[in-house]
Parts: C-alpha cells; sequence; structure tokens
C-alpha cells in the first residue's frame, strides 16, 4: 500500500500544533478536533482569504448570528423534514447503525440506490437479504429515521426546544428584512456568515473531513430572478473549469470535462450566470491556497443527491491521497424556497418591491353599455343583459358587431346602439416577488486540510511545508547564529522591531542553525533571517527562502519595507537582497 | 428621566446593521442577537486588537476548540455541581422564577446575602416573608437548582450526554498536555479560545449585555507556582488602577482607590504579578476601545462572589448610561484548580517536569551504628538498641554526646563508641508539579457594545460615531460630488484602486454630499473621499475628518501610502493633505 499522506500529516500536525482530535485525555469523542497554535492561525487566515475575495472586494457583507435557533426556524427551513438519516437498531445489543450503510456494505446496493430509498423499501432489503447486526448477529429492528440535528432547551422551561444549526444560511434567511432595509434594499445584495455550525453524525470519520462540529462558510447571495444576470461574469468568462455533468453521471460517466465559464453558461450547463462566477471565484480559491487545477473539478448532483432545497446544484471536489475526491465547497440554487418557507411560517412578508426603470404600460379594450338604449330595447330585462355583458370578453363583442352588425348574447340581439367600446391605459409602476437565492457554500476545516496536504513536500528526506505565504501561520523566525557574543541580544532587538510592525515572528535560538531551519521549514514559515557576526559589523542579516534555501543578504533597516511587499504584494523572494557570496 | 443612550444606541445599531434580537419574526427568542453588516466587522476588529496586543505581541498562542463537550469536562471542571441558579416553580401557572431575585425584590435582601443562601435557608425566607408569585399569586414550590448549561446528546446513543461550554477555559485545559509539548515545554506559556459560549441563562435582559449565546475570549496562562515573578510587569508599573478593594468593600465603601500597578503589587492588594500586568492591558486595551481612565474600574470579589474555581478574582468594570458600572472583563487566579480535576477525572498527569538551573543540594547528618561495640556493650538488646538509633535524631544523639560525652536513649546509655556521624549529600535535579494559572476573560459583545456608547455624539443634531479609526467598520467613503459629467466614473476608478490596496471602502452617489457626510458620519466612517471637478483636472481629491469636519485636498497618487499610515500608524489627519482653501 503507498504511503498515506493522510497520517503523515496527522502526526505532523498534532506533533507541531495544527490539529488533533479533541479530549483525548477522556477516550476521545469522535466528530470533534482541536485547532492548535499554528492550526488556528492558518484557518483563520484561511477564512480571511474568503473574505478578501468574496466579501470586500466584492462590496457583500459579512454578519454573525447565533448557532441555537428555536425549532419553528427548521420547520419553515425543511430541516426537520429531511435533515435526517435512516437507522437501525440491534434488538439484542442495541447498537445502532446507518441503515443504507449496512444496505451498501452487506448488499453491495449502490448509494444512488440507497439514496432514494423508502423506511419500508430499506426494511424490505434488510430481510431479503438476510442482514444481521455486524457486531453481535442479532436482529436488527425497525429502521427509523435519526434527525441528525444536535437538539437542546431553551431557558428553563423543558418545552422550548432548540437545534444546533446544521448549516449558517438559516441565520441570514430568517433577518433577510432586516437586513435587506441596512443595505438600503438593493439587489443584487450577498450576506456570508462564518461560524460553528453542528451536525449530530451517526457515525463520523476521524480527522478534520467529517466533524460534529466545524466551521461552515455560507455565503447567501439574493437576485431578482427577473434579472438574473451577472454583470462581472467577464472578470472570469475564460477561467476553465472540470465539470462532471449529470447527463454524463447519467450515462455512468465520471469524466470531467473542461469547459471555459463561457460555454459552460452559453450551454446551458450551469443555469444561473452568478452559480459560474462563484463557481470560477472558488476555483481561484483553491489555487491560491494551493491546489492545481487538475486536482479540482465540479460534479453536477443528481436530482436524489441534491438538498431538499436546491434546483441545480454543484460540488467543487478536490484530490486527497486517502480519499481520493472530496468535496470541499457547495453550490445551489436555492431559488425561493427558504424565504417561502419562512414567509409561510412567521407570517412575515418576506418579497421585495423593485419600481421598474419606465413602468410597464398595459391597453385594454373596456366595454361601456349604453344604459338608455339597453332599457328601451330590454326592459326588465336590463339586469340580465349588464350583467352577461360585463361576463363576455369587449374583443369578442367587437368583432361579431363589426363583422355582422349584432351579437347574440344568452338569448339577447346586441346591436351597435348598445354598447360603447374604449381604450383603458393601465400602469405598472413596479413588482413585489421573493429574491432568489444563490449559495456557495465551504467548510473551512476541509479547505485548512486540504492546503495542508497540498503544501506537504519532502526535500532531502526533510518535510517542507510549502504554504502560500499569506496563509503561513508564522510568517518570519528570527535566528541568532550562536548563543554568544552579543548574537541573542542583536536578533531579539530585530524580533522586536519586525513585531512593532505588525509581523507574526518567532524568535529561536535553541540548537544548530541548521536544526533550525528544518523545524520552520516544517511549519512553513516562508523566511528564516539569521543574524551573524556581519549583523554587528555592517547591520545586514541573511534572509532564507523556504522553499528554495536560496539566501540573500540585506539592511536591517530596509527590512520592514521589503518583507511588506513580500507578504502583501507577493514579491519574489530574490529581490529581497543581493545573493549571499556577492558584495551587498 | 434622562435620555438614555442604550435605547438611541439599539435603535441606531438596528438600522444601521450593527446588531439587534434575534429571530424577531418569530417573536424574539431572549438572550440571542445578530451582529449586522457593520457591527460584525466591527467587533471582528476588536477581537482582532485583543490578538495583537494580549497574543501576538506577548509571543502567547490562540487555539480553536469545540463548543460541545462531554459531561466528563465540566464533572471534572466543578461545572456541573456550581454552575447553577436557584430556581421556583409557581403550583398554579407554572412559571418559574430565580429565587434569589424575588427575595432581593420582594424581601429587599441584598444580594450579598441571598448569593449565600442555601435551598433551605431560600425556602424559608420565601415563607417567611409570605412571597407568592408575581405573576398569578400561585403558591411557589420548592426551590430546586437549575443548571445553566445547554444539554444534549452526543451522536445516535442517547446515553451519551454533552453540554454547551459556558466558557472556552476547559478546552485549553483538556488539552495542556499536548499544546505544553507542542509549545516544547516551556512555562509561562498562555494560550487563548475566541469562540462562541452558551449560558442557559433563566431570564437573560434584552440586547448584548446579558446574552444565552455569546463571544468569549478565554486567555488560560500558565506559571510555575515557585516563580511566579512577572518580568513584563515593568512595561506597565507606572500605569495607574482604580481599584474597589475587598478590604473596603465588607467596610461598606465601593469608592475605588486610585493605585499604580507597581503600589498595587508591593502593597499585596494584588498577589500575583502576571495578574497585575494583564489587568494593566485591558486598562489600555480598553482605552484602546474609547473607555477614558475615569470610566473604568477593577473591583475585587468577595468570597462568596468568586467563582469556584478562584482564589482571587477582579472584575474589569465600565461605566454606561443605562446600568452604572458593568464586567466587561474578568481576572481570576485559578490555580490548579482545573488541571487537578482534570488529572482526577481522566487519570493523565497533568503535572510538568522542570529542571533547575542548578540541581537543588540538600546535605544532611547521618548516624552509622559501629555494630561491633554495640553487640559487644549490649548483647541481645542490640535489636532494640538499632531501632531506637534509627528513630531518633542524629543531630540530637551528636550533641547530647558532644556535651556529655554519652546519651541516655531508652534506658540505654549510648556513648561515642557506639555510633559515627557523617554527612550526605543529595541533589535533586528538577521537580514535577501542575502549573497554575492566571485568567484575563472578556466578553466581546459587551466590548462592541461598549465602544458604540464610548463613540456616540451628537453634534449640530447629528449624530456621529467617533469609533477609534482602527475598529471602524468601514474605513473609507469614495463620492463623487454630483451624478454627472464624468465624477462618478471618475470615482468608482478611486475606489477599485482603494480596494486593490486592501482598504474596506463604500462607494455612494446618492443624494446631496451633505447627506452623504452625514450618513458616514453616523456609522463612523474616519475619512470621505471627495471626488469634483478640481479632481479631473488636477488629479486632487478632498479628504473630510469624520470628527472636525476639517478638509484637506491631496493629490490621488499619494492616497494608499497616506492612508496606510494613516490607520497603521495613527498618522494625524492634517498630515493627510493641504488645507482647503490655500494652495495644494
Amino acid at each position: 500500500m503507498k504511503a498515506d499522506k493522510y497520517e503523515k500529516i496527522s502526526a505532523l500536525a498534532r506533533r507541531r500544533g495544527f490539529f488533533w482530535p479533541s479530549y483525548e485525555i477522556y477516550g476521545g469523542v469522535s466528530g470533534f478536533i482541536n485547532w492548535g497554535p499554528l492550526g488556528s492561525v492558518m484557518k483563520r487566515r484561511i477564512e480571511d482569504k474568503f473574505r478578501d475575495i468574496f466579501i470586500r472586494r466584492l462590496g457583500l457583507y459579512e454578519i454573525e448570528t447565533p448557532i441555537i435557533s428555536p425549532e419553528v426556524v427548521f420547520k419553515a427551513s425543511g430541516h426537520l423534514e429531511s435533515f435526517r438519516e435512516p437507522m437501525v437498531e440491534c434488538g439484542d445489543c442495541k447498537r445502532r447503525f446507518r441503515a443504507d450503510h449496512l444496505l451498501q456494505e452487506f448488499a453491495d446496493l449502490p448509494s444512488q440506490e440507497t439514496d432514494r430509498m423508502r423506511l419500508a423499501e430499506i426494511k424490505g432489503a434488510i430481510e431479503e437479504h438476510g442482514i444481521r447486526c455486524p457486531d453481535c448477529g442479532g436482529p436488527l429492528g425497525e429502521p427509523k429515521y435519526f434527525l441528525t440535528m444536535f437538539k437542546t432547551t431553551i431557558g428553563p422551561y423543558s418545552d422550548v426546544v432548540g437545534y444546533g444549526r446544521p448549516e449558517a444560511a438559516q441565520g441570514i434567511f430568517v433577518e433577510f428584512r432586516r437586513l435587506y432595509e441596512q443595505v438600503r434594499e438593493r439587489l443584487p445584495v450577498g450576506f456570508a456568515v462564518i461560524g460553528h455550525a453542528l451536525r449530530n453524525e451517526i457515525s463520523p470519520r476521524q480527522g478534520p473531513m467529517r466533524l460534529r462540529e466545524f466551521t461552515i462558510i455560507d455565503l447567501e447571495f439574493f437576485i431578482d430572478p427577473e434579472s438574473p444576470g451577472c454583470p462581472l461574469l467577464k472578470r472570469v468568462e475564460d477561467e476553465t473549469l472540470n465539470m462532471v455533468l449529470a447527463e454524463n453521471r447519467l450515462r455512468g460517466s465520471e469524466e470531467p470535462v473542461k469547459l471555459t465559464v463561457r460555454d459552460a453558461v452559453a450551454r446551458g450547463y450551469i443555469k444561473m450566470e452568478w452559480q459560474a462566477f462563484f463557481m470560477a471565484l472558488a476555483k481561484r480559491f483553491l489555487e491560491e491556497l494551493g491546489v492545481p487545477d487538475e486536482k479540482q473539478r465540479f460534479i453536477e448532483k443528481l436530482d436524489w443527491e441534491r438538498a431538499h432545497y436546491s434546483t441545480q446544484g454543484f460540488d467543487q471536489e478536490v484530490y486527497l491521497d486517502r480519499w481520493g475526491w472530496v468535496e470541499v465547497s457547495g453550490f445551489n440554487d436555492r431559488t425561493d424556497f427558504d424565504l417561502k418557507g419562512h414567509m409561510r411560517e412567521s407570517g412575515e412578508d418576506m418579497r421585495v418591491f423593485k419600481t421598474r426603470e419606465k413602468p410597464k404600460v398595459r391597453k385594454e379594450r373596456i366595454l361601456k353599455p349604453v344604459i338608455r338604449n339597453i332599457r328601451r330595447d330590454f326592459r326588465e330585462e336590463m339586469g340580465r343583459v349588464l350583467n352577461l355583458l360585463s361576463k363576455t370578453r369587449p374583443e369578442e363583442i367587437e368583432k361579431h358587431l363589426k363583422e355582422k352588425g349584432y351579437f347574440m348574447l344568452g338569448g339577447f340581439r346586441i346591436l351597435p346602439s348598445h354598447v360603447k367600446f374604449e381604450e383603458r391605459v393601465t400602469e405598472e409602476k413596479g413588482r413585489r416577488f421573493i429574491p432568489h437565492v444563490i449559495e456557495p457554500s465551504f467548510g473551512s476545516d476541509r479547505l485548512t486540510y486540504v492546503a495542508l496536504e497540498y503544501a506537504y513536500t519532502v526535500k532531502d528526506g526533510r518535510v517542507i511545508l510549502r504554504l502560500p505565504r499569506d496563509i503561513a501561520p508564522v510568517q518570519l523566525a528570527v535566528l541568532p547564529l550562536v548563543q554568544r557574543d552579543g548574537l541573542p541580544e542583536k536578533a531579539r532587538g530585530i524580533y522586536e522591531a519586525l513585531i512593532e510592525e505588525g509581523f507574526t515572528v518567532e524568535y529561536d535560538e535553541a540548537g544548530s542553525i541548521g536544526r533550525r531551519y528544518a523545524r520552520f521549514d516544517e511549519i512553513g514559515t516562508p523566511i528564516c533571517i539569521t543574524v551573524d557576526y556581519e549583523t554587528l559589523k555592517d547591520g545586514t542579516v541573511t534572509l532564507r527562502d523556504r522553499d528554495s534555501w536560496k539566501q540573500v543578504r540585506t539592511g536591517v533597516k530596509q527590512l520592514p519595507r521589503l518583507l511588506w511587499d513580500f507578504f502583501r504584494f507577493k514579491m519574489d523572494f530574490t529581490g529581497l537582497g543581493s545573493p549571499v557570496g556577492e558584495k551587498s
């Protein structure tokens, strides 16, 4: 079996403080992890990168809403009904299992089939295949649905049920009316939440890939369904996406086709332009986290794979050493499903009013009865005649009168003298409607693990974490060459100065310089600054590049400006000084 | 009654998007709020300021741990036992009330008294004062304790109980062993968690001051109790603190005394130097959030007011218009209480080993019996003699022999010939001990509200939010003077350029320039950039200062560098250009 990167990275992550399972001293509780001194900083830098690309640069907004919500929220959202998994319990040992997983494992049924089974069908299949408890061989009971949300009680009254949010989106939908007013009633407009979410998985895998508590990044983008166009699309239309299309999957092929964003939209593979735009941004986002194009793909979900609120959905998948293709984000067209649900449950009007640039003009023919003549000709039948006239399309009457000179209406002979025709012009100033929602959604725990795996490289038998410089947890290390002759004091001074400048810096004097370089390569520190005897003479230091191990020499005075350019504007390392060896 | 700032700020916060109660469309659920498009950014900037002052600059660490913990964690921490409030239920209407609050309200008992009452005493007091249900007048039942933690179940087995963390500290204690190894076994060392916490309050007040879900900032700082000194103390020793001391409170005075950090430590008012250091940093932190010295104080908690884990505790309080003095942070000496608890419950050794710089040398006198002579003189009594000798301090025997030439031991006459004395030297290389913990703890929701209240000012009948520039949610606004003649296009270009530079910028062309200035004053935007006809000619723009309403003129090209200096290095506004009116 080939080396498993997940094992190696987990070991490194645990030893150096990126991530590890929670509560190990109590035997562990699966589905929970910690992000350590290095991991939490890296994870936050990734979240900040999302903020920069998807929020600040697009002029969208972030909000923060509670994790605990009252039950009605998930009644409206459909989660109470749909956020559940089929479960069976063993009659003897009482252990519980995912019923669909048992059928996949012991009856070789594909998930595409089990995903679509009802409880009765599941029960039937279990009996048919004579599946018993995998642990004790006991009989399996009635399949039941298990609601995979964490349930609790709000306040001292045990009848106020609350749940931990399985997604952050609902916090945005519930508050949509107020948010819409706060941003002065603009469409399109987007709101994001970055925060913890809870899913009470029946049997979560270990590690950061499937968690019971994780950080979700939900961006809900509200549009007018009558003007769904994305003016920003041209910024990304030449970007290519590797797409596994539903039509091909139904034919049994998971082979991706490479399409430009332009084609994917033009040929109708991605129905909403904004969906395509966010997918393109997401591809670039992952590239900036170190995942190359060929290790990314977008898989279109089949009807029975999509969440209950989605009409078209894509998962962005990244190839990982242990698990193969793994979802890192999802893109769903949620239409007006959620706002409608909250409108229904709360009675609050979730519609917005939009004035048309130029009012819509409607012309219609209307019929005016000539009462005097009608009374004269029909007497006491007048009422019935007027009633019948009001029920008939004016255009029809007018047509007959023009053609034949009369119109038979329920036995009455209507003549041109009985009616006049006029044109009425009406103007519609605007319309009320429920906005539709395009949703990109990421999991930042997975993103952080993915960035770690793609940064993990081995050079001369040593681990180097080639993290993109803007997500590396420690930016700089200041190292005195030796622990004597005033070098530590000098190095401390430079350390303090760089801290003052706002960098994330570590000072380290323990062990040989080689061992210290190795230590910082292993946690992905882009640059080591070495203070040596030269420094005391001419105030220059050695900068060492993590990836190339190249070294340049530069003056301490120029450090802050140079390093800002290096980190903020991605300036090339060789631009930081003169190659060591040459005169500086 | 004087104007209530809380009302005004809440109205502004709701209208412009700082904060408002959650779930209003469902009638609201008290104890939960949202942070909106402006509030969430401001709150995060405040948390980032904490990170800068308490973590990055001190070389401490941040970690991220789960909100949901298994029950054993809170058994170890003592919360299952202590994190509760006395509650009574009405026999008729079944409503529930805080028993201690009823006694305070209807029996005029001070909280200092009710805080110390046991359930039996509470019951007695309720009967004695004939207190009945405030709602329906019904009889009140047995007082019970209500556990104010949110309870849930982890996984499909309903016997695995979990709780939402009421503080983030335990996530650090549980993982201490691993964290300690990750930072290469250094002491002192500190770890912080910034994240949501849950407290199932029986009757929370509205607004951001008392919440059921809130953001806690817990910093757990681990020290060696044998070397509790704080080498950084000198950085803050001249800082003055307004302190309300326990000894004065016991005498009935809540008057603060002004002490320098140096005196507060020297005179033993603050027992731990690190505690004093963090309190001084916290004072500066609040000053940077806009709260002047005279509106801050530190109140020492009395024995029965302190949390169950604390031996000395101070609350940092800030004066607020509606509530008077309100806690914004707490400083507790948690000793080894928590690590001990987890060591007890998990069996995991929480002790650290510390080698002494120079081994501790212990010298002792030891007595060596001269067997030959003892046998000769005491024969079959030898055993008893040896036994008696082993039970007697060598120094005592030696002293008598020196003085009197013999020593009477249980009837036996011991002579110099029976014993020899030697000196034994032993070395202790190091010691094992459980670190002690100093904890500063903040609530960032409160901090954010406090910053809003202190920024709230009225000038010429208009609201200006004088937020410190580094926590203002929107840094810059770009405004074309009019909506024609190419000014909007020019302004858009400048907006895009500033976005590229990394600033948080808004573009606004709606309404008169005066109304737009007012709009940005109201949300605390430090600088408005106005694009006018001059701009088209000479490429200069007008910068307007939020607080002074002063205006300066400067070239678009210089903007990025100048604005970075303004925001990062607090450069004075007048330094940004030449006063409008003069030649530029």
